[in-house]
């Protein structure tokens, strides 16, 4: 894939937000599918789609662990995609300053679209 | 529209090597459909439904000239996209310091996707 292409598929693949709650997730630790699969509201095989578009893009990958197959993070197309934002940074950068709130917000949705953990 | 909606727009949008060509080339300042249309191989219909997307996504904003109407960038957008990016950055810092050659390949591609300038 050309960089160009690669920005395409990484921004495709965290134009979706289980796609992007699923990386929140792996943002805590390594973890396999049915790991994966159990915080949200949603079978296995969904997961799995998901998973493979986050793959394909380059931004996770599966260990070597024959039981579990955990997946992971991949840094290098976040920071291909950071580096294409930040030849934007003179639109963004005053905008950026006043964005704790909106962090705060995007946070507190993301964990509203898990199920209530069963401590 | 949800942050977590507006970042699926957002990143939708950027999926798109001609959006993102577009970008570029109002990163240099605000430009007119015919304008934008001028440099690329393609129809101010087909510029025009990337405009669309791009608007839709708060990435671009028409200024108030009823001759020109020029697009602008607006920074709020990506802003939001870079404040998610952010959150990983544990993930990506690393790489991001050796990018510097990819960026430079990211905007000789960008380069290569215009006509020659009639100059």
């Amino acid at each position: 894939m050309t960089p160009s292409q690669r920005l395409d598929a990484t921004f495709a693949a965290l134009a979706d937000p289980t796609r992007r709650a699923i990386l929140a997730r792996l943002a805590q630790g390594d973890a396999s599918v049915a790991e994966l699969a159990e915080p949200f509201a949603m079978s296995q095989p969904a997961i799995s789609k998901h998973l493979k578009v986050l793959e394909n893009a380059g931004l996770i990958s599966t260990a070597q662990d024959a039981q579990r197959r955990p997946r992971r993070i991949e840094g290098v197309r976040l920071a291909e995609a950071t580096a294409w934002l930040e030849e934007y940074r003179q639109f963004w950068d005053e905008s950026f300053q006043r964005l704790d709130a909106l962090l705060e917000e995007m946070k507190r949705e993301e964990r509203q679209r898990k199920r209530p953990s069963r401590s």
